[in-house]
């Protein structure tokens, strides 16, 4: 693969999608890189209709396993239809959520077993992981005030399962960041945004420097 | 699990469906077993909806993995919510495909190996196996034009692959008959319906005595 693929995790409320609108501005500036954002379902038509499947609030009585074998499905499609064909052309990639976020919220939320889960999502991406993982961490009574705060009125089927699901969540996380230091930085999402923004685009700088190359030398003239 | 599970499988056109009609009025009468007859997606509207995504003509491009994981969360509500009740409460359960369907079809014909289905399967089924299960044994060329010969205008997408992967998936189910020789029983199924009934009647006489023990003395009176 000749692209980044750089993954942005953490819970509702954490500023994932905040900081990704952040973030791109300044990749564009100050780095050569082709950048792409995306998001599953990633507007691909099959992956949207598992996804609806999914979040519909009439399917409240799903079974966690279903709900587990859906969002592989839909992150299978977007990945082929999407990730793959975008590393091969040497784009880099920001996804908001990948296979983490499975693993913590099926895995260790509805208590699956982050091994279950991650053999699952292996069948999924065939061993591809994330070059850069930047957690962003927030206690989850922070984040859900933060939800409640800025929602209008769109609330999903996975919104209302309350403080202790998205407390055992942040610590599938914290598990998935220590036993994956080399891929996943923790970043405090307590601080103001711009500070979180700042943060991760130095890990990025620091992490793939060649991206930066010929930008930089073009700021010192 | 109080109630007994029996799968019948087969390539398309193999004559699973006038078996079960055929087997479900001699069991009402001969057996004291209170009968159900199922198949996938059993009437579970999510399992519906997901099969739906499936076989939609529209979904031509469907990825490989992306379609085996669609048909495990449809068997998974529809094991969950239907058969695992149904054992519970003692039935005798006749379905129309199981796991072998995956194995044969996703496994062999989509060449994603036996193997890798299997696992993906027993996330979904935690080791569930049928009691019995029936192959109707029948050269896919003969399978083939029996569907062409009675389907009125409903084709869906899997009848569309064609001979070549019909046969990858008639050896798919040879294979699997010959590693489960204790599950799985052969049927010719080349013979008249009268005589594929009658032998496959024979086998659930053979192998669930206990079921036909009461009627039979009864008849002999």
């Amino acid at each position: 693969m000749k692209g980044i693929f750089i993954t942005v995790e953490g819970s509702e409320g954490s500023g994932k999608t905040s900081l990704i609108q952040g973030l791109l501005p300044l990749l564009a500036e100050r780095s050569n890189a082709l950048v792409m954002t995306t998001r599953e379902p990633g507007g691909i038509p099959l992956a949207e209709r598992i996804r609806d499947i999914i979040l519909d609030l009439q399917s409240e009585e799903m079974d966690e396993k279903t709900e587990s074998l859906l969002f592989a499905a839909s992150r299978r499609e977007h990945l082929v239809k999407k990730i793959l064909p975008a590393l091969e052309e040497g784009k880099l990639i920001i996804a908001d959520r990948f296979v983490d976020s499975s693993l913590a919220y099926q895995g260790v939320g509805r208590g699956l077993g982050i091994e279950t889960i991650a053999a699952l999502n292996a069948f999924v991406t065939e061993g591809l992981e994330p070059d850069l993982t930047l957690y962003l961490d927030l206690k989850p009574k922070e984040g859900l005030a933060r939800i409640q705060q800025n929602r209008a009125n769109e609330v999903n089927r996975l919104d209302l399962l309350g403080l202790k699901f998205h407390q055992k969540v942040h610590v599938g996380y914290l598990k998935i960041a220590k036993e994956n230091p080399q891929r996943v930085v923790v970043i405090n999402a307590q601080q103001a945004l711009a500070k979180v923004i700042a943060d991760c685009f130095e890990v990025i700088i620091h992490r793939f420097p060649k991206l930066f190359k010929e930008k930089s030398s073009d700021n010192l003239k």
